[in-house]
């Protein structure tokens, strides 16, 4: 399973070589686990609400071919792995059909202290919806 | 009075048009108005240490000429005008006697509770260090 | 008349004051400039088509309320004055009805050289349809 | 070889975690290796006169300790890998002796026309000088 949203690339987002900066893909990858999250019923106010903030503990991204100013781009993200306090989402940024960049982030659940903390049932039922089955493909 | 310092322009701070994103210079304007408080005896970490905020209220600029990429720009910062609880910051951003762009950003002093509260004595001294005074210009 | 878009705030977008960053609003103000020019039919395709392009001149925010993370503000923007080689734009940041931030940005036109150029009639169209009518209200 | 500069943090580059938001730490990986290769003595405008551009192709980091507002971070890079068209660096933000993170970032060379090209004899000699040597470890 994946989520798709759209996301259209503003002027700030771009640099000199006139296509969207490398750094401003993880910012994309950001607004798209967010909004699978809302999709699977877990907005952000639930986890301020419970407490705990998912920092990322690693990140990585390749990059195909490039994002353009104006473009409406695709958001395309699903869960690649489930752990007990940590996850990791798969994030694609895509033109129509075309996959422009592709890459992994993970996320680790931490309480108020910063300190790793079991992932709560209900966001841990949130990521089961969209998590990758055994057998689908992801890119 | 005035506080010079430098700033390397970076390529994510740069647009497709080819030089600075608009947006960005009021982040050059917030390095240049933190150096010179620090300058003046006023780091950050006093502003912790006495619980206070300065958040923005008030911000403009002007742009006159384009800051480009790898350019080693000046950022130039005076207090423009000191209150009880706020205070007005002037920011240019020059290349070596050129001005690129001019502004000014207002800044309240407030606390914890995002109340407004009296400027304290130590960052009051430190803006009169850099108050500009009568007869001086600025563009 | 003006016009309204949405845009959802991500993370990066705040700042550890646990608010939207003051430079960011300038970004959004873009975004809801460019939705407006859409709208009436001037897609940023057009521009490069004519081989125009339009930098600003002047910029200037007043921060009234805090945008936060996740709000889905709402971007609204006008034409406030329209000139033979500039314009000025009115730029809101809203959420829901209470206004956040209100601003004003200054386009020039200007051609692949960087000179300033007559706005094109069908750019011209585009903005009448958005100009504040004589007796229309812009905080 | 390594080389290392220093950046100071701004209030721009945080989020409200109260640390460095994650995609920043890209921006100063970009920062960290033109300074690398400024020191090389190929500085940016080399680039533009031969008529090259370094787009990157894939980019990764894993983030150890969160840097802050107004730390003076260093930024660490070293050549990881030289190839005929390619070159892999090494990049880290560190705070004294601490690694706060380590990243790695692919570069391409392409000419104007976006095609893959060889990397000139004076980029390659420049990334020599910070090549890492057989046995030196890389975090």
């Amino acid at each position: 399973m994946f989520f798709d949203c759209e996301y259209r690339v503003c002027y700030g987002d771009t640099d000199q070589m006139g296509v969207v900066y490398y750094a401003n893909y993880f910012e994309f990858f950001e607004r798209g686990r967010t909004e699978m999250l809302r999709a699977a019923g877990f907005p952000y106010s639930r986890l301020e609400k419970l407490g705990i903030f998912l920092p990322v503990t690693e990140a990585k991204c390749r990059y195909l071919a490039s994002a353009r100013y104006d473009d409406l781009v695709t958001l395309r993200s699903t869960v690649l792995e489930l752990g007990r306090v940590r996850f990791r989402i798969g994030s694609q940024v895509r033109l129509g059909e075309r996959l422009l960049a592709s890459g992994e982030v993970t996320l680790a659940c931490v309480n108020a202290d910063k300190r790793p903390t079991r992932i709560s049932p209900e966001l841990e039922q949130a990521c089961r919806d969209y998590l990758l089955k055994p057998g689908e493909v992801w890119e």
